[in-house]
């Protein structure tokens, strides 16, 4: 096990996960696991790939938006269409500012937005359009595609957790059909091990009789974050995890629920603390940070445990 | 490929399931498609275990109503405590003979009370209230426990296709997490991959603090049968299967998104005509019987195409 994770340095947060999966999975442990009770789930904002200076989704929604505002001029009457037509970033920032000081009203209008621009198309048609922006659309500080903005050290703890028979799955407080998208490429994650929020769907046919399912306008509830996050991993596993990573609060539940489990567990929070590689902020996580210590999940220094951050060909 | 599937009979519906599978797997086939692709979904009642004279789901509802009438005297005054409690076999009964006719309204407060007596537990605990049923439980006419009723060249089918690196997934009408108990055991499915209905569930922290999913008794919608199983399927695989099989008018949409596939797909319709091994009956499938010689899907016949119905352990 010792030359396992090699992106990671040699520091007790890097011990204490090979540790961890040493004792699950040698046969005369008495923490072993059977590989079908190897529960893993991992957050992705924050936690698999980069969230900042905003979400991924949100960069592919204000572009739909934009989109939509140039094709219909009549949606440029009202918000958000309005705003993201006329670039309003006094609008746009008062949004944002407002969602950090935890008043939603104005990402609930860009969220409505964002739906109403994918309404009534298929489900191939909206990962066909996800597919595309995450292959080209790039970051401005590092100028790179998006879907090459994972963080390397914890995608090569999902491969290490598959290799030990580990069954990995990500629980995205986002889009989860935006992630399935590139999930099997980019991490190795298949799409049906991809749980996160959606919209609802209708089933319809076309107008050559065949089947299809469309994406409505209609969030399906509840979203995969905070306490929703449990319910929708019982949902699609039917089991309690072993094994959690998440980085802000909307990840405090479902490390609640896998610590619940009986016998060994183990629950990771990624720390942003590396401004020259990445970004430093704790907003958002001050709750699950404070927990952390308490209910002895391990917190991940991005700058102290971590090797590297991103791919060198992503920079 | 030719001694696969021994407990069907050299029909051709034999021969034109194996044809699939070979051109389907053949790297040289124009039909090749990759094993991350190679999705199929079977329904569950009818279609991989018995559904008759009632559904076992509704046999384990039956007993769960009966004991909560027992234990709370103030439910006997209504429906359908009242009933169950009594054994009021006209109100049964009446109930049943609506739904054959098509009026939900006696099978709808038959399963309210099915969500009632499940309100507000652990999914663990009612995990373990269905295996003990499913384990126990003995069907009247074969005297064998419930869990042992599975058609075995079905569960014969979903081992061969795995052993050809198909994904195989459950797509059933009934209770999800009822099936869940036992489909590892019983089909080598896994319960991430038992799709079906469900209640929704709530996150909570009991006495001790520790993370809880509870059931709630209100149903999720929609309900994975008719047109809600290409949602269901959709939400949960994230991919168009090539090969489904059912065996009622509740597969229709199913079954129209499978060959909706792009290529070759295969349909797949149990039709119930052994009365002497099993039951002969059309009800409820006379429009997927109708439609699967216009479309294409391949009618199994459960007298012609099986040497057996179920396991000899069985009976």
């Amino acid at each position: 096990m010792s030359e396992g994770l090699s992106l990671w340095k040699d520091t007790p947060t890097r011990q204490a996960i090979l540790d961890f999966i040493a004792r699950i999975t040698a046969q005369e442990s008495p923490d072993f696991i059977p590989p079908t009770e190897r529960i893993a789930n991992f957050d992705n904002d924050g936690t698999l790939w980069l969230e900042k200076p905003l979400y991924i989704q949100l960069q592919f929604g204000l572009r739909a938006i934009g989109k939509m505002a140039v094709e219909k001029p009549e949606l440029r009457e009202r918000q958000p269409f309005k705003a993201v037509y006329e670039k309003d970033m006094a609008w746009l920032g008062k949004a944002a500012a407002d969602y950090a000081k935890g008043d939603m009203s104005g990402i609930m209008t860009l969220g409505a937005g964002y739906l109403e621009a994918f309404d009534g198309i298929s489900v191939e048609a909206f990962e066909a359009a996800a597919r595309e922006f995450l292959n080209n659309a790039q970051d401005a500080r590092f100028q790179k595609p998006y879907k090459l903005l994972t963080y390397q050290p914890m995608v090569e703890l999902v491969h290490t957790l598959q290799e030990n028979d580990f069954q990995v799955f990500i629980t995205t407080g986002g889009g989860r059909d935006f992630v399935r998208a590139v999930c099997e490429e980019i991490y190795n994650i298949p799409r049906s091990m991809t749980i996160g929020s959606s919209v609802t769907f209708q089933y319809a046919e076309d107008a050559q009789g065949v089947a299809q399912v469309l994406r409505t306008k209609e969030a399906e509830q509840p979203i995969d974050d905070g306490p929703g996050k449990p319910p929708h991993i019982h949902r699609t596993i039917g089991r309690r995890p072993i094994m959690a990573a998440g980085n802000s609060n909307g990840d405090i539940h479902m490390l609640k629920y896998t610590v619940g489990h009986k016998g060994l567990t183990l629950g990771l929070l990624v720390h942003h603390d590396d401004p020259e590689r990445e970004y430093a902020y704790d907003e958002g996580a001050e709750k699950a940070l404070q927990l952390a210590l308490k209910e002895g999940w391990i917190v991940v220094s991005m700058r102290d445990d971590w090797k590297t951050v991103f791919s060198p060909s992503a920079g």
